[in-house]
Order: C-alpha cells, then sequence, then structure tokens
C-alpha cells in the first residue's frame, strides 16, 4: 500500500509539474485569457479549465478506475476507493490580475482521508509533496512545521470564504494582532498551507474552504509534524471544511481564537 | 536631466539585479543564515547587511558625490543633491523564514522628490522600474494602474507598521470588507505597492513606511497613472510616511477609509 502511494504520489508530482508549465502559458498571455466571474471574488478563467481537462486526461489515462473532484468540471465516479481531488489553479484572482502566487494542486484521497498531497508553484518552481505515512517535502527535501508557542513567533495565514461571514476574519485578525501575531494573506489558501507545513508561516486558518484548495495541504501540514483540525471524511468532498492548521505547538490557541471569531 | 535619470534608473535596474543575485545566495542556504531581531516583526538577516554593501559600494563607484539613505547602515551626505535610498531586501520576515516574497528597492531622490524607482524581486525575476516623467515597467513592458471605481472589483494590499497602532489595520480591514472589498498581504510593502503600480492590486495603504520601503514603489504608482498621498520632502527620508497609492478612480475612497481606520 505504501508503494501504492509512493507510486501515486511520483505521478501527482510529476503531473502538477506539467499542468503547472501548461499554466504558465496562459498566465504569460494574460492579455488574451477569457475570465469570468463565478460570483463575488470568485473568478474563472479558460486557464482554469483547460488546464483541470489536462489533469484529468492524464489521471484517466494512468488510473482509469478511480473517481475525480475538481473545482471546475463535474465529479468522475471511481470503483477503486481512490479519488483524485483538483484545483488546476488555486488563487485564480491572482492568477488572472499577474499576480505570480498561484498553485497547481493534486490531492488523493481513499475512503474521504487523503492519503497524497501535491501543491506546485510554478512561479518559483517549488513543489511541496508528501503521501500519509512519508513525511512532507518541498523539491525533494524534508519539511518541518513551526515549533513555535507564541503567535509573536511568526505570522499566521488566513483566508476569505465565499461561505463564511466576512466579518469573522476581520474579528480573526484583531485577535491575532491583539496576541502579538501578525496575518498573512497572499490569496492562495493551497500555497499559504504548503507555506504552513515548512514552517514559514505559523500556521493556516480559514472558515470554509473547498476539498480541492485544503486537502493537499492539510495533509502535508500533519505529515511535517503539524495539527490540522479533522475534517468529517463523510462529507468534506462534497461540503468542504473549517480548516485550521498549524505547528503543534501553538494549534490549541489558533484553534481557540477560531472558535471565538468564528462563533455566529 | 531626463538623460541623466534614464541613466540612473538603467544603473539602478542592474544593480538591483546584481544584489538580487546575492541575496538569492543567502535565501537558498537559509539554514546557515545568521538573523537578529531589530524588535517586534522587526529581523535583520546578514542577507540584508552585505546586500546594502553590495549595492553602496557600487553607487559609491559609478556616483560617489550623491549621498545614500538605507535600512541597515549609516547615511552618506552626498553634494549633487540626489540621495539614494535603498532597502536590500524588502519583506526580511518573508526572507528569513523562506516565503519567496522579497525584493530589492532602489529609489533616487533629488530635494526630496523621488526621481528613480526599481523593485525587483529575485525569486520571479520581476523588475518593476521608472523614472520621473517616464512612466512605469515590468521588465521593460509598460504597467498601468487600476482603473477600477469600486472595491469590489480587486484586492487592496496592507501593511502592519511598527510605528502605527496594530488595531488601525484591523479597522482598515473591516472597512474594506464592509465595502465589498479584499485585503492581501504579503508581508512585502514594496512588492504590494509594485503591484499596486501594475494594477495587479487596486492599490495599496499603510499608516507608517520608511523612505526606502515606500518611495520606489510610490513613484512607479504615480508613473503608472495612478494617484499617492505625496509625502513631506522635509522629512520623509529621515521619518517616512503615511501611504495610500492607489489607481486614481478608487484613491478618494481609498483615502476616506484610512482617514476614518488610523485617527487615533
Amino acid at each position: 500500500m505504501t508503494n501504492d502511494l509512493d507510486a501515486r504520489m511520483r505521478f501527482a508530482i510529476e503531473l502538477a509539474r506539467r499542468a503547472g508549465e501548461l499554466g504558465l502559458r496562459y498566465f504569460r498571455d494574460l492579455e488574451n485569457l477569457t475570465i469570468e466571474s463565478k460570483g463575488h471574488q470568485d473568478l474563472v478563467s479558460d486557464g482554469d479549465r483547460e488546464v483541470e481537462l489536462f489533469i484529468r486526461a492524464a489521471i484517466a489515462a494512468d488510473y482509469p478506475k478511480d473517481g475525480i473532484v475538481g473545482e471546475e468540471h463535474e465529479a468522475v465516479t471511481g470503483s477503486t476507493g481512490y479519488v483524485w481531488v483538483i484545483d488546476p489553479i488555486d488563487g485564480t484572482a491572482n492568477f488572472v490580475r499577474g499576480i505570480p502566487a498561484w498553485a497547481v494542486v493534486i490531492a488523493c484521497a481513499r475512503d474521504g482521508e487523503t492519503v497524497v498531497g501535491v501543491i506546485h508553484e510554478p512561479s518559483t518552481g517549488e513543489t511541496f509533496h508528501g503521501h500519509r505515512g512519508g513525511g512532507a517535502f518541498v523539491n525533494g527535501r524534508p519539511i518541518k512545521a513551526s515549533q513555535a508557542a507564541s503567535l509573536s513567533e511568526g505570522s499566521v495565514g488566513t483566508g476569505l470564504s465565499n461561505r463564511a461571514a466576512t466579518e469573522h476574519v476581520a474579528v480573526l485578525i484583531r485577535l491575532i494582532m491583539a496576541e502579538g501575531g501578525v496575518f498573512f494573506r497572499n490569496a492562495s489558501g493551497a500555497l499559504m498551507l504548503a507555506y504552513a507545513a515548512s514552517g514559514r508561516l505559523l500556521g493556516y486558518v480559514e472558515e470554509h474552504m473547498n476539498a480541492w484548495d485544503c486537502l493537499a495541504g492539510m495533509l502535508l501540514v500533519e505529515e511535517a509534524g503539524g495539527m490540522v483540525l479533522k475534517p468529517d471524511p463523510t462529507t468534506v468532498l462534497r461540503d468542504g471544511t473549517l480548516v485550521i492548521a498549524s505547528g503543534s505547538a501553538i494549534y490549541p490557541k489558533l484553534k481557540s481564537l477560531c472558535s471565538e471569531a468564528f462563533k455566529s
């Protein structure tokens, strides 16, 4: 089984890098990109759609009986128990405006539990990767979540969900700063989760994320020695989840601030 | 005079790129970097110090009678009326933690007015540059500030100043979101100003920035057709300034939100 996961991880790394090359072609030709709004701050471009189709075709070729859930196209039901969960371009608002912080995200789940996670940032060439039980890495080098015990020792990544009340984020930021902390938001949730996994951020919190945005990064945080709020495996692929993911020493504090900020 | 500015701009572009290469060498060897804290969220590494010395030596060689003001070393008084204003690594908190969003910033001011501005991001290879009256560019291509008239059309960059009350930022974020807007903070103020100049962000606001962090970017926003709150030329090099810089249509709204958020 571990060999199987390792093979899927290597497949996902290679695929994310190829998909990233394709995404970069759209990114470098932004003037000709077609952009639609699916709603407030929820954009999609032909780059997103084409990169997802590319990823889906590669999965269908190598793992034809696996399921697929992606951001831009219909879900594919599989028969192996494995489901690929993909976000072709995480950080679309950055992508369509020319900000280089965006990522290709490929996770694989088995019975609702994430077993492979890859987050690739084409603009910098960094690929964060791991499979369950195998540790977490960036470009092959091991990464570790932060060991900080105080919010004053670094920054906490935050995001804005379409499904959550925006004022909750302002409250969270106020609470983080009241503890001597600092917030960070580069508008790619997956990338910020990868930064939490590599100890560059203390952690990442968002009131609601879709599965394709968060599963890969949450696995990496766990495999890097951090802690995450476990999503419900029976609903996460369909409904998404609250995300709290951080170094283990700071986790109780972050969880407590989120309870305060996200109460309705 | 324009030829003179153009020559200084070309000198600054080349210098920022060479300084960026030197910075990247430290960035890729983070484990051996010596980091000190100058205060809360105010870090300095030997990378910052060495890159600044490199930049100063190049200026002293080519423009020996100009003044120099930099973040990490003592000011040099000149006799030409020109003062170079440099931040070897803007985004040091990112730099020392491995987050690739940091920039080399080189501005040149004459009688307190910025006349040349260069912001170079080594991780992506983007160099934002311009001189007064000559337009603004990234890697030679013209850039334009946003023409958006509503905060719902994009994101506003924000920063945290050591000199300002942290709760002001939380208020600002709440006000931006109440207008349907979104905040962005990648922890490099210069880079976010460059993004404002290129229309990737609607604008950038920070209650207090030092001259070496903001002068280059503010010039670029102006040269890209945007608006900035003009700093006091007699005090900005020594004391820094409040920064409001954005596309011209959104500027009055942002200024009004800042007045509300930053009142004591």
